[in-house]
């Protein structure tokens, strides 16, 4: 919101919160109804077994709270863990570190894994970390898939094989805030206990629903804690309140009604577009930033394409720039919301978010935008040279599979 | 949401949530935007500085949680007592009873003062406790300021009262959910600790925005727990991280922007009806309503007129009617959702919620339908009767204070 | 639109506009979008074919006009006929009179039948009218189907069998803005050339889409006028450019696209409620809107009980007692907009809207405010009696059939 | 709207429908209510006064119809015109085509000076006719102010310089559909007497509300016909019905409720965005397409610089190259909307609009998707070169003035 008016519409490419489609803007203007109804369990019932799909589960169980991501991850490692519990994690990039810090706030104790910034998990150092773990000490691991400060996208899958390799029975926690509804979520096949999802990223609807999906071990997990004394479950994040109430439809306090109409509405759209769809179109948005990021002479944050995220690229400004003066200038001048460095990078990146609700012709707009921004404050970088490339390899990748 | 249209509004008269005004659902729809914007604090810090005067507050400090009122109560408790501390409250119905087993579940000692269901907190009582508490191991003391279960309102200044003539230093933390904003509070004058709201009741907003005014006193209990290994503040609801922030208007972790912006449009909701209006207008509404309870020939489950709510009244229905049944025909019938009796109360009581946007038209439909509803499930009263007496009053008593 | 909040929902009980409903709400916002673009036939062919349902007729052509009712009506009316052509026409109210002042501004040669206020089209006389014409110089006959003035409902089947038994070929006109969608109307059956709606009553839309429904005779009888010189239709609301765009989806002008999509989601409304219980509401509605005015122990304007409307009750007030203060008080004190007395009835009777998306308690709300209004301004009536009679009949009769 | 789900925004650049700000869908949001209430002047009498200042009017008459442009076109000319007058317009494009085309059938006698498509008004031509024209039997001048399908700005200035020079009493009627509220008008300085504008261009609303500012002489003209029999205004559009009601607030019959809201709203972004920021932002984003077209080595349809639109521009394609397709193309493939070549120059030119709420970024992603499409369909164009040229310019040119 600004004090006078700003002509046309806002190019927001934080890596979220990220654009809502109108017709989910639509559906969340509900007047308030009661959510004690006869009613209201057809609304909320359906959302339960549908949102599992964008988890890629099918037999885990959902929990919607009102409460940003970061309150449902708080959730997931209060419910499943005890104080001074040991969990495994790796370090590579400000929301791991956040993690880490909520880990360790809430009493667990975490061996921390330093990965390069622009790298991510090691699965291997993990499996290493899980085998020397004899007495199973380690009841969970916990890895961010996504991480968006760097735009490093680490391998679930094989983080999943290295677990499995040592043959540890931790429990698997997985950060999925800023990649699924993007990226392709198996916690079937990866086996994930806890996976954590926000609203405001692919999900494409304004913050304040937390949503996990946890699995039936996690549940277990949870379980077992649920008679202790001392837990560090208290009340508002407990599942077991939520567990007495959702089967049938209801919650145990009063539910975001526009949100839960809104994740009706975000699947309904996701399922349109079809999820494989949707995976693709980020790696396409994805791929095509990196090439207008190649086109001006420019390094990505991700050290290596394995470490390429499609759902935000941080890009590396020249030596002797400031990323945080483009970074404004982008907001003031052009009406483009980028993401900025934080911690160690910043100042050092930029990032484009290309996650969420958009096509070629926006992240288009906002190459062109940060190319502006960049010339405008001394990166010498040839104008228009990003469009040419990102639109070269769009003409050539459909965002829709066949 | 029904299977098939049902035609016409809605009428919700559930003690919450409550009716949102169509300029509070318009101001709400708003694209996604950037929260680390430099425009961002031209929107959030005007809100909590005008917050605070729902409050009755001058000194006090605002947080804003993405969060129910449970939520925000957990924020409270957690974040200026310690486990173990004791506590001392009064138990007169559902919410009253839910508080006092949230601060057990926190690992609180908690004093319970049992009161008649119908009546609320007993000022000398309190006295009596704090007197009787010579080393002062009580640290707060805890009021439903409107008990929503029985339509009781209990009298906080005289709770303040006595604590004053005990010369008890202890907290004072007051459940306002049901009130702010709809009933006159005093946070100044009562000098009220840790007052809460959520957003679904006199804020006429979506459940999801849990709100709590701080008196200095209390955040000095806050930041004496801050270095404590141990606390029971933990990430999610950690005062300390939101002062960091929102000095600058700006959030630790994502804020409900749909929210914020029907925040800012609610309290200029309240600012140009004028609070002293819209408390007289709930006045109004609630002895209406009991007006029409008493031409039924019925009482309300407040038993004496000094703790009559005039947010929510609840109804006795006569021996041998389950009230569960008019409460459920009501909605399916006459599209009228009524508040159920709860505990023990359960089927003996149908509540009727006069809070939020609300005129007198919009009463009277819903004291029609309730007099329908009674007379479909057995309950003999006199058609008209109810809409007499409660419009016979309206005409005589106008909404706005000259 | 008020200069200081007015709390709560207004009550709005003028006989159009009507309230829309949330669902339609939300459709009609909706950005801008290219109406010539391939997709756009998909939104606008099926409203084409759907909205003949609500006229009852499955040979008939839809016009949809940027245009209020006195639009489409103008835009029948000069396609049809040549200047100096004779119709046919009964007058009894304002909108009766009003649409033979049209045909007359027009240079049609009006023969009107004069009907008493409080009565409607007079089959009989219409049929003598029609058999006195031997050379058949009648071209139309126009009958307004509902007399939004006086809350009469003239019997167009019955007018249908006087003009098929005077074997004359005049063309039959109905005025259904404040009928169809509201009250059962067979196009077919009674073999109306042209059917006239506006958005704002039944339809529970805003105001700006004039709605007509041709028949294949009426249709021809534009053709029949499109050659010639001097021709009423001039380029607006000519039907043959119409006819030239809209069998692909398209228009020969920018169309509203919120009101055509308001349109898509009114008629899923209609139907998904089904037409034979709509009828059924708006009877039951209008039924005990006149128990209500009975037990006040007044009158109608409707003189006997066949001219009853179900989508409007006139009501006329004692003598002595100026009627548009009574409505202006409702407004001003109860936010209940009534309808008022027009030209012979001015100051001598309000009306009650009782037409397009209300149920039993918004009507029962309007039934309060009303006799409020009334005690306010000297009418003595039995306070809750028009509540008790009205509520008395609605607990027998439900809204939907079984 | 799509059979199957698009992704992101789309990118609405044909010359109108414009994209509506998020403030003014919102503002659009509004219950129905009663259009004859004691509050509903508050809302319309400043409309009527606000809306003269983006025509540059103090003295002129604003009429508002719900209607489109086609409708308030047909307004100006059959109130203050009679059958048989003749008018002089010039032809120059499908636009000034379909205006020449509706007077004929109004019956007026048109004589039109044919000029080159991709010229406009020739204001030397129009003298000598007026010169010509003794007996001054030329009752009116019609202008197209901006030419939409050419991308063609004509010198009203000129023009009236030129019916001055000639001491013609002509009316002036000046098209402004897609200039009003984009471009600099002068209605004032320029003495014209009907200019119109519709909702859907420059005012950033949807269709369905025509807007015509009417000049003291206009008026007159108006009322000298009000008495004729066989005058040409019929009903609907008849401004004497219309004037017996605005001017206390009121319409002669209901007006398009949304409409008038987003119009206020409208009117709101316009002064305070400041209507030469407004005028110099057209300027600056249709700079930066000429510049692109320069750039990818093509030509407009506007044969000179003087020429050239500031919110339209119509791109000649090469020999060879069907235009349909690439529009067809950036439809379905890019979700872009370009202005397809009307009539003669059909399948010659595609328009890239850039009118009404617009910022730089987006005008940038209409370029790269005009680039990329044009490049599918086998224009040979540097890849990146429009965004190079563009960006360039924007660069150095705020669309804002200091």
């Amino acid at each position: 919101m600004a004090a006078t008016r700003r002509p046309g519409r806002n190019h927001l490419f934080v890596p979220g919160p990220t654009n809502i489609p109108d017709r989910i803007l639509r559906a969340m203007m509900v007047q308030s109804e009661d959510h004690r109804s006869v009613d209201f369990p057809s609304l909320t019932k359906p959302l339960f077994e549908d949102t599992k799909k964008v988890f890629g589960s099918t037999d885990g169980t959902i929990f919607l709270f009102p409460a940003s991501g970061t309150g449902i991850w708080e959730s997931a490692l209060c419910n499943t863990l005890a104080r001074g519990d040991k969990v495994l994690s790796s370090r590579f990039g400000q929301f791991s570190h956040l993690w880490i810090d909520m880990a360790q706030r809430l009493g667990l104790e975490v061996i921390v894994q330093e990965e390069a910034w622009g790298t991510g998990a090691n699965p291997q150092r993990i499996e290493e970390a899980l085998r020397a773990d004899k007495n199973h000490a380690i009841k969970a691991v916990m890895v961010v898939h996504n991480e968006t400060a760097t735009g490093v996208t680490s391998d679930i899958g094989a983080v999943r094989k290295a677990m499995d390799a040592a043959g540890h029975p931790a429990l698997l926690f997985v950060d999925g805030v800023s990649s699924i509804g993007s990226l392709p979520f198996d916690a079937d096949g990866w086996k994930v206990d806890a996976a954590i999802a926000g609203s405001q990223k692919g999900l494409m609807l304004p913050a304040g629903l937390g949503v996990a999906c946890i699995s039936p071990k996690g549940l277990q997990a949870a379980e077992s804690q649920a008679g202790k004394n001392d837990r560090l479950a208290k009340v508002y994040f407990d599942y077991a309140d939520q567990r007495k109430a959702n089967p049938a439809g209801y919650f145990p306090y009063t539910p975001p009604l526009p949100l839960l109409y809104g994740l009706r509405e975000a699947l309904a759209c996701l399922f349109e577009e079809g999820l494989e769809n949707v995976y693709n179109r980020h790696h396409v948005l994805g791929e095509a930033t990196r090439q207008a990021v190649a086109a001006w002479g420019l390094k990505t944050c991700a050290k290596e394409p394995q470490w390429n995220s499609d759902t935000v690229t941080a890009i590396v400004v020249p030596e002797g720039v400031d990323a945080a003066k483009i970074i404004k200038h982008a907001y003031v001048r052009y009406n483009l919301a980028l993401g900025a460095g934080l911690s160690e990078v910043a100042g050092k990146v930029f990032r484009i978010g290309h996650v969420g609700d958009l096509n070629e012709l926006q992240l288009l707009a906002a190459i062109a935008g940060a190319e502006m921004a960049m010339l405008d404050n001394g990166v010498t970088v040839t104008p228009g040279s990003g469009v040419a490339a990102a639109s070269s390899y769009l003409r050539e990748n459909p965002l829709a599979k066949a």
